[in-house]
């Protein structure tokens, strides 16, 4: 790991922070740091870490897309630009691991998507999210995709018509985000939330995830079908018939390798 | 009436109150038990009752499925132990009644489903809601399909990840349940918001009911093509035209037997 | 305009205030009303106006419909009735600017619903929501399309079921409105939030919202499916790029007429 990686990655016992290092760019996604990441997530995905915990360095948590990138680019060039900021959003859910993002500054745009795409988001009391493409020229179409999956309307349109901050106790409130703790809190409490996050089969939890995001959309009864026949066929695992052994015989579970 | 039976069923005025009875088991839902009552909300459905409220007896609410009827099962005992497990939850939302879960104490894996897939909800403060089954060897994926549908994705994502217990005044600031309240008001809370729910025609109630989850999970476009026919049709009945006659000859409403 | 009016017009620097004018019928939803309140909104749709205020006169903001129109009436004209309210609330999320409720006073049925259609809303603290259909001898099936896209599930069923009135500030507390104010701010909160909501470009604001209603119910995928190629092709826009340089070379940004 190097201070010049534009992303670190440090495990640390069953966890791995990955933290976004571009500080003087404000963490901006441009389609090489897009790249960069999905293939980092990919990459602690295939780990045996329990639960990654999403970071960032310097004054901005991230402040989106890289205008720089989008400035006098093609149609066709913008649409794989967010094509490729899509894939990462869809990596973060579709990794076995519990993916928590810490939130120490602003996260705005496809930065706020980020957020709102990781499983679990811990704040800073003192950190904002915003979707400003709507008060300037363009409009962030993309990012309202994931903070509408997270927020009600009425929520999500006052953020993307006004494109203005909302400070992290709301965004707790409107459930944007888990919680929003003083500063020197976000440590603890991210690290905290993750530990009860992972807590079991490792196996199990990766299934666990990756199936709530296949049923969440759904109209109920159709999620009920697709849930069954996971929970189902899950039942047929080493780790679903030793937990419940161990809760039968009152003993503490031990989880195949 | 008898105190063996594993549900109780008394019938109080407009009310009638189901009652879990199986205070040893922590009112697992067996399967046996689901039957039971799935059969006693059919039965109940029947009746002329305007109301029906699920409580519990002993120190649990309900701690959800049996493992002892899961351990060893085959892949198609347990599909269709949870299908049995999802009927029940269908039942309540399509019997004619308003049902109201009276929660006095904890209520985790399919008895939080339970909660969730009523119609409404009161909880004691000192009650609770999980989604455990993330937190050993196995998940609870069927539970988290009706949880998801009251509450929002990120605390959705945390109860079914952590499989932590929630509190009442949490699950009532969520949205998964309607009031929590202290337990000495949890009978009268549940008996005023009963009696609040089923004012008016009773026949006009019940197709407000079934109509609502018809169309609760459309798009809002969908959900307006189906609605619109639903009450164009209703309007039609004896009760819609009695409602709307009362009240421009300011008198009160008599309904059809 | 005259006093006389059914709905009165006033254009106010970039905003237009649409005001509904029966207060002796409660603004009750006629079928001319509606007529004139849809027309109203295509005509102020097509100005150079950028936000638009939704506001009523009289001691209730709106009552929904007349049953005087509906009492006796046919399925056929119900059904037809039901179809032109629907075009108002699909007119409200169709035109190019945005819309703010400003609720003074009791939203009901129908006039529940334009509240929760519109894009954004302001309350007095002093006002108040419901959905009444369902404790007469009918039921609100259509208005509950709208509340239920604006909040949760248990909520929802709460207001429909028991028809009873929800003060503004649970509203916002629940998402169906944005702020409940007290009642000598309403004006202010009300021209604050749509000056907010109206920043930037009018061309890529009016695209944002018109977007946001196509994709809000989808499921996430296809959301960003449709929202990729609508950010796209829109980053070609003058406006888009105008914004995107302005930013780039730290100079206020100006829109093409």
């Amino acid at each position: 790991m190097s201070e010049d990686d534009d992303v670190l990655i440090r495990r640390d016992g069953p966890f791995t922070t990955i933290t976004m290092n571009r500080p003087r760019r404000r963490n901006a996604l441009s389609r090489e740091f897009l790249i960069t990441l999905t293939n980092t997530f990919h990459e602690v995905g295939a780990t045996d870490a329990r639960g990654i915990i999403l970071a960032a360095n310097g004054p901005v948590f991230s402040a989106g897309h890289d205008f720089a990138d989008m400035a006098g680019a093609s149609l066709n060039d913008v649409r794989d630009l967010l094509q490729t900021c899509t894939d990462l959003m869809r990596t973060i859910q579709s990794v076995p691991q519990v993916v928590v993002a810490r939130v120490h500054a602003l996260a705005t745009a496809a930065g706020c998507q980020l957020v709102a795409s990781c499983d679990l988001a811990v704040a800073a009391e003192s950190a904002g999210f915003a979707a400003p493409g709507g008060k300037s020229g363009w409009f962030c179409h993309t990012p309202l995709v994931a903070i509408s999956h997270n927020i009600g309307r009425k929520r999500s349109a006052e953020m993307a018509l006004t494109g203005e901050i909302i400070d992290a106790p709301t965004a707790a409130t409107w459930g944007l985000i888990n919680y929003a703790v003083p500063e020197e809190d976000l440590d603890k409490t991210t690290h905290d939330l993750l530990q009860r996050a992972t807590q079991g089969s490792p196996r199990s939890k990766a299934l666990g995830k990756q199936a709530m995001y296949a049923q969440l959309d759904r109209p109920e009864q159709d999620a009920y079908t697709y849930a069954i026949e996971v929970m189902a066929a899950s039942s047929q695992t080493p780790e679903a018939q030793e937990g419940m052994t161990a809760f039968l015989e009152k003993r503490p579970p031990t989880w195949p390798a």
